[in-house]
């Protein structure tokens, strides 16, 4: 594993033989997605950190998207979160992350797919400097039905009794909710009243051992952000 | 099914037992996708036409996002293309749309991913009433991809020998490609030497029964498309 983020004119690190290699950005949600899942499979991978400002040109070869994750196996190139995690998932059978019934499978689905409403709003959040909360309230209005999800499906996690694909998906936007309000002061502040469900749902994904490995706190991700919005974006120096 | 598209102030058309339900609107291109599959899958179904204009009230109170293509299944309510074709797949293994290996499959994943660019900007095409030929540079530039990708597969299909997920979930938007021509004149023809592979594509897939049962002409859908930028939609009366 790289500990800094390698940039242009940086060397291509070697595949290891047999071994799944995983490209990512520390602070990139998308990735963490990849990590969640590589962790909660306990999948054997080694992970290199991609500068995304300053990009590699060996990685711009490889991928010539450029985007994170991304991931080598068996001699191929994938990338795309959703499509990497999906194939995980079947490449990798046990401690399955969906139901098996395909109608549930299906439901799980739209609601990862719902939630990129809630990503977005957020980006828009996390991109305006000038911290206007009234930014934030379009996010809450969509993470309601997450909300009243959760209380219909009765259960401490979307997927049941422990984390599944949707927990997983949508949890790195969860984990930054709370650097709004590192950054703004209280008025960012995700109310407990109205999310509940939420909190405590929060609080059960941050005892889960795969979250765990890859968790960083409010306050770095704000660093992070901040470094972001600056047009210097700190990969390295920030955990 | 439906002939007429129903509209606000109709009545819902009731279920029939254990049969799915699949409503649509005739020139959606992501409706089309569920017909293909459906169809490519012999999976028995009725269909219900929704006038996307004016919605009717009690589709919006089962689907409140008041999108299609949205099916019943099962006593339940499945909406995103890919998701009810992926579950369609599922669902009904016979006849599968996906290769068996999960890396194959990721492949094809990809590859539809990737055509939302081409999609998203033939739908700015579509909605430029100047009928800017400029505007289809880049469509062109995005389809390079797939022209390259037929290549580098050597099959007729992306999935083979026979159409699988990856030439419905395009097709749709190569159905409507030649609609520009015929609205825009010859400027807008899609050049045959650049997409050869394309183009004997297209012509093996106008040969697929599933495509031949929901195909509509390219001057039918000029006909739609200039009542839908005249702001009527004209839904029924063009087939």
């Amino acid at each position: 594993m790289t500990v800094e983020h390698l940039a242009a004119g940086s060397k291509a690190v070697p595949l290891q033989e047999g071994k799944l290699r995983l490209y990512s950005m520390r602070f990139c949600p998308y990735a963490q997605r990849a990590h969640l899942i590589l962790n909660a499979k306990n999948i054997p991978h080694d992970t290199v950190y991609i500068n995304l400002k300053n990009k590699p040109e060996w990685y711009l070869e490889q991928f010539p998207l450029g985007k994170v994750p991304a991931i080598c196996v068996d001699g191929d190139r994938i990338y795309e979160s959703l499509i990497i995690c999906d194939f995980l998932d079947e490449k990798y059978p046990e401690n399955p992350m969906y139901p098996k019934d395909p109608l549930k499978k299906a439901k799980d689905r739209i609601l990862i797919e719902r939630f990129s409403k809630v990503s977005s709003l957020l980006y828009q959040c996390y991109l305006n400097p000038n911290m206007d909360v009234q930014l934030l309230h379009p996010v809450f209005d969509a993470m309601d039905h997450f909300e009243k999800e959760l209380r219909k499906r009765g259960t401490p996690f979307y997927s049941g009794s422990k984390p599944g694909m949707v927990d997983y998906m949508i949890w790195p936007w969860c984990e930054r909710l709370e650097m709004l309000r590192v950054i703004g002061g209280d008025n960012f502040k995700v109310p407990k009243d109205r999310f509940a469900k939420l909190w405590r749902w929060s609080e059960a994904m941050l005892e889960d051992d795969a979250v765990k490995k890859h968790y960083v706190t409010p306050e770095q991700h704000a660093k992070y952000l901040q470094s972001h919005r600056a047009g210097t974006p700190d990969f390295d120096n920030i955990l």
